[in-house]
Formats: structure tokens, sequence, C-alpha cells
């Protein structure tokens, strides 16, 4: 497994190298015993960490929230970066993380589906294992992502992914928001609730902390962006009262959605702030983090296939305003 | 329709608002009659422009290429770009040009199935839509693109839009192609084909005029990109000569994933300059594209279901390395 570098772009590529392995992946989704749910432990690899309230046993029944391996890491834990050259290339071993976060004992398959008490300690999981992973000074970034539905294992969970380089997507904004800071001495995401709230066209969700938005520059039909109203460039540092209204806005939005487009599959991202460690102090890149960047959530449901035009020229052609999308989504009232 | 401007990353976005037409584009699909074959040209909008060796009279039959505007175009002809804000956000009309380039008066699906005349005869077209559309001051790139098989019209065909802005990829390679002909005063294109010939691992198909590989960073299995050898910055400016040599280069690169993977649906899209034009020679920006960009083909197989990972963060993951793909693309025999 080795990381490649664009050598134009400076976009970097994982190697996978794992052709075969999806088929044990497959394997496991056709068992007739789902590997996630409670008892069926010795289905994973080892647990790196379970939330187990009664103290219970690693790998055994009595957990809450459980983080296994991935069955086909597409980065490995062990090992050194060894960043190196080929003439005019760069790449570097697929040093990395690659973790699944069972978000249920039970065979639940939507996120939005499970209790709040549950959803929160999902989250208060993500923040525990992205602090985690930031210790390790070979990772720069860390990436919880969902992708719920199609052939996907039908009970709840979500995925890290930690690896030695900033995705490309986190770079763009990182780049973005700074320049606007560097310009404003303002966030831009700071900037953009203020002026939603004021407009009041494009919000999908809001109460005291967080808000939801269908963004003004929309990629995707219903795609919805969800933001701490409180300035907060690290996921991990949210605090316990910020962990129970995420879980409400969480499951409202993905409930929403649900109930609207009848349970379309979806993908989430959590957008956050780069491990800073101690590369991060000496390179002023990362000194103004805190300020100008601003985590949240990019949800986008349905992702639609990918086209051609898209993926090659990244200009996206989407046949809904989020206008309409807002509006249609604040009308489905959802209750729990 | 309007364009939209993300204010953290600077992409563009279009709103095509065109939810009902999709509907438009499937009842032609499931059509009996194929609208591109030769005798219906009465199914299509008006025709722009067509190749009609005997002078016969527009949309009538007796044309070798044809192109028509798209049954739902993304972009509107007609208009002024009105450039405007809304308080932080960018917005303008959605004006620019979707066409449609039928490859062939004949029902075949697969340009890689075309005779090497007809192929040479598409190419041409594109040159001359792209010259023709770079007239048009409001548009700044003009992108041509194709998406074959899946549920897409059976009847070989590609697609150009011209667009107001830049798509993103393309000032991402416009932008690490000047920082490196900054620091190296060479192309880096031009850099990466003598490396690409030097290390002999990456190529899948070589002439005197033209060069496929398997790119070092591949972002998806089996994609290839096709570059002139000789350094040119616009597709349009392509000769007589080197428009026979890529036809030949196209058959082959398509011909070879047609017969090692079982003719799988792929994307294309044509990489070259933006419009330099009155406001072009302003702008600094644009002075140095002659010398730092190359144009290219990309050409995407099978393009997978799109992860939510990967779109959301742009950090791909690619289970076969570039080397392997060369190896056995390069095995495929194919004789025309």
């Amino acid at each position: 497994m080795t990381l490649r570098r664009d050598p134009i772009t400076g976009r970097w590529i994982v190697n996978t190298e794992q052709a075969e392995q999806p088929q044990k992946a497959q394997a496991l989704k056709e068992a007739e015993t789902c590997p996630f749910c409670e008892g069926s432990e010795a289905l994973t690899p080892a647990e790196i960490f379970a939330l187990r309230p009664n103290e219970s046993k690693p790998d055994s029944p009595g957990w809450e929230v459980r983080v296994v391996p991935s069955f086909s890491p597409a980065l490995r834990i062990e090992g050194e970066l060894h960043r190196r050259g080929e003439l005019m290339y760069d790449l570097m071993n697929a040093v990395g993380a690659h973790e699944i976060v069972v978000e249920t004992p039970e065979h639940i398959g939507n996120l939005s589906d499970l209790e709040l008490a549950q959803i929160e300690k999902v989250v208060k999981t993500y923040a525990l294992r992205i602090a985690d992973l930031k210790k390790d000074e070979r990772f720069r970034s860390v990436v919880v992502f969902k992708n719920y539905g199609g052939d996907i294992v039908r009970h709840s969970h979500s995925q890290i992914i930690a690896t030695p380089v900033t995705p490309q997507n986190l770079r763009e904004e990182l780049s973005g928001s700074r320049e606007y800071y560097d310009y404003k001495e303002r966030c831009i995401y700071c900037d953009i609730i203020k002026q939603e709230i004021k407009q009041n066209k494009r919000i999908v969700f809001e109460d005291e902390s967080f808000i939801g938005i269908a963004p003004f520059s929309s990629r995707f039909p219903y795609e919805v962006w969800l933001l701490p109203k409180k300035h907060s460039f690290a996921f991990e540092t949210i605090s316990e009262k910020e962990v129970s209204s995420l879980a409400v806005a969480l499951k409202s939005i993905l409930k929403k959605l649900q109930l609207l487009l009848d349970d379309p599959p979806y993908s989430f991202v959590l957008h956050s702030s780069p491990n800073l460690g101690e590369r991060g102090e000496r390179h002023g890149y990362w000194q103004t983090i805190k300020y100008d960047y601003h985590w949240h959530f990019e949800i986008m449901p349905q992702a639609m296939e990918s086209s051609g035009f898209e993926w090659g020229t990244g200009f996206y052609l989407n046949p809904t305003t989020p206008e309409e999308v807002a509006s249609r989504l604040r009308q489905v009232e959802v209750n729990f």
C-alpha cells in the first residue's frame, strides 16, 4: 500500500492494492449472522475501543458503542511513513488507521432510528477516537464518515480514517477560510451562519447550539451542512452539552431526509481541523486554524451516480435549489 | 438557472432547475426511434453544426457528424452574465452552451467501434466547435466530455459544455502547472511525458505524436491519460496530422479497455486551455498558459459508485496500481 501524490494538483491518492479483499467484505455482508450485533464479537477483528458501562470484557457482550479495525483497511496502522521520491513523483507508505464505529448493539440500520441517548454515545465516541488518533504524530487528518444504504451492511455504523496527509477538500477549505480570515479577521463559517439566520431561507434545522442549512452552493440535491453556532475548529473539543444538542440536530436532519425521500441512501463526512501536533506548531500554516476554521458535518443523501463530467471537471450540475430543498425539509415534522 | 459560487473554495455550481426535464430525456431514451440516427433529424432541436460533404440541407440526412443543442441544457445560450452579489455570496446567470456531438449517422454505441476515418471527423468537430464557442467572450471554458454505457442513449455521442467560469479541476491544474513552470521553466506535462517514456512502466499507448499513460496518481482503476507529445496548450490548434494520430490513439485505448473489461461504461473529459479572449489578455494569470498548460484527455472507465468518503474528502482510494493497469492494457492486442 502506498500514498502517491499528483505532481500537478498536490492531491494524494491511496493505492490500497486490496483488489482481492472486497470479496472478504462481501462474504461478510452476505453472512447470515451480522458481525456487528451484540453476541457476534468474535466475527470482527479485536476491538480498539468500546463504551462498556458495566466494565465487561473486551470482545464480549455488554457494550454500547464498539470500535473495531476495518475488515479491509485502506491504510496500515504499523510502520514509518518513509516519504520518498521517484524522479519527479512523491510517495510514502500508506500508514494510517481505518476503523469501524458500530453505533448500536441492536440490529438497527439507520442512525436516525436510534434513541437520542444512543446517538449521544456515538457522537462521544467520535470525539474520543479523534482525540486518541491525533496523539499519533504520523497522522495529519482524522476523518469520520458514514455511508448508509445501497449494498452496505445493514447495521448502523460509521468509519474513521486517519491519514498522514490532509485530504484535498479539507486543504481547499482551510486555504479558503484562511484567506477570508486574513482579509476580514472573521471566520467565514461564522459569517455564513449569521447570514443564513438573517436571510432565513436555507435553514433546515436550528436550535441554540446548532444550525443545519442547505448550503448556498449545494453540489448535490438535498445536501445539508450542520454547524455549531459557537466557533470551534476541532470537533473533539465538543462539550457535554453540545453532544446532546448535536444528537438532536443529527437525528432531526436525518429523520427529515428519511421521511421526505423514503429512506434514501446517504453519506456524511465530518470536516474538522487537521492534527496540529508538533509539526503544526512549527508551521505558520497551522497557527491560524483555531481562528479561521470551523468544524461541520456535510450530509449528502442519495449521492447521485457519478457523471463523467462532474468527476472530470469538479463543476457540479444541481437540478434543485437550496431554497426549495430547505423549504421542503422544514415542512417535514419530526417528533421524538 | 443560476451559477453560484462557494464562498469558501471558490467552486462554481450550476443550479439547472430542470427537475422536470430529465423525464423528457428519459422519454427520448425509451423511444423506439433513435433521435441520433440519420433520417431522424426532426427528433432533435435544430442543428448547430454538421459535417455535410455533399452540402445537403441542415436537419436532413447526408451528414457525417452532427451537433445539436442538448435536450435538457444545463446552461442557457442567451442572455447576459449579470454577475451579482447576495450579501456575502456571489452568483450569475447560468449562461453557456450545452451541445451534443452525434458521432456517427449509424446506430453504433461505442466510439471505439467507429472507423478511424469517422473518429477523425469527430475529433475535427471537437476542434471546430471549441474554436467557435471560444469566439464568445462570455465563455471562459469549453469542456468536451463523453459518458458511455449505463442507461445512456446507445448511439455514440459526446457533449460540449461552455461555461462562463473555469471548472475547479481545471483551475487546480492551471495553478499547479503554473507554479511548476515558474520554478522550473518547463511544462510539467512535458516533464511527465519524458519521465514516463524513461521509466516505461505506465505506458498504455505510444506513437510518434501521442502517449497514453496510467497516471502515477490514478484516482480510479484503469484511469488513462492521453497527451500529445508535442507541447500544446489548446486542443483547437490541433493539426491535420495530429487529428489522424489522435484518432488512432483514442481508438486503441478505448478498444483495449473494451476488450479487457468487457465493454465497460466509461467517461472521458478533454482538459484544454480556458478561453484567453480579451479579458485573458488583461490578466497576468492567463499570460503564461501557452507555456505551462498542456491539453490532454482523461479517460475513466467504469467510474465506480461514488463513496461518500471520496466525494466528501477528495481523497481517493484506488485498489489497483497504474503499473498493473498499464501492463494489462499493453497486453491487449488491437488490430484495425
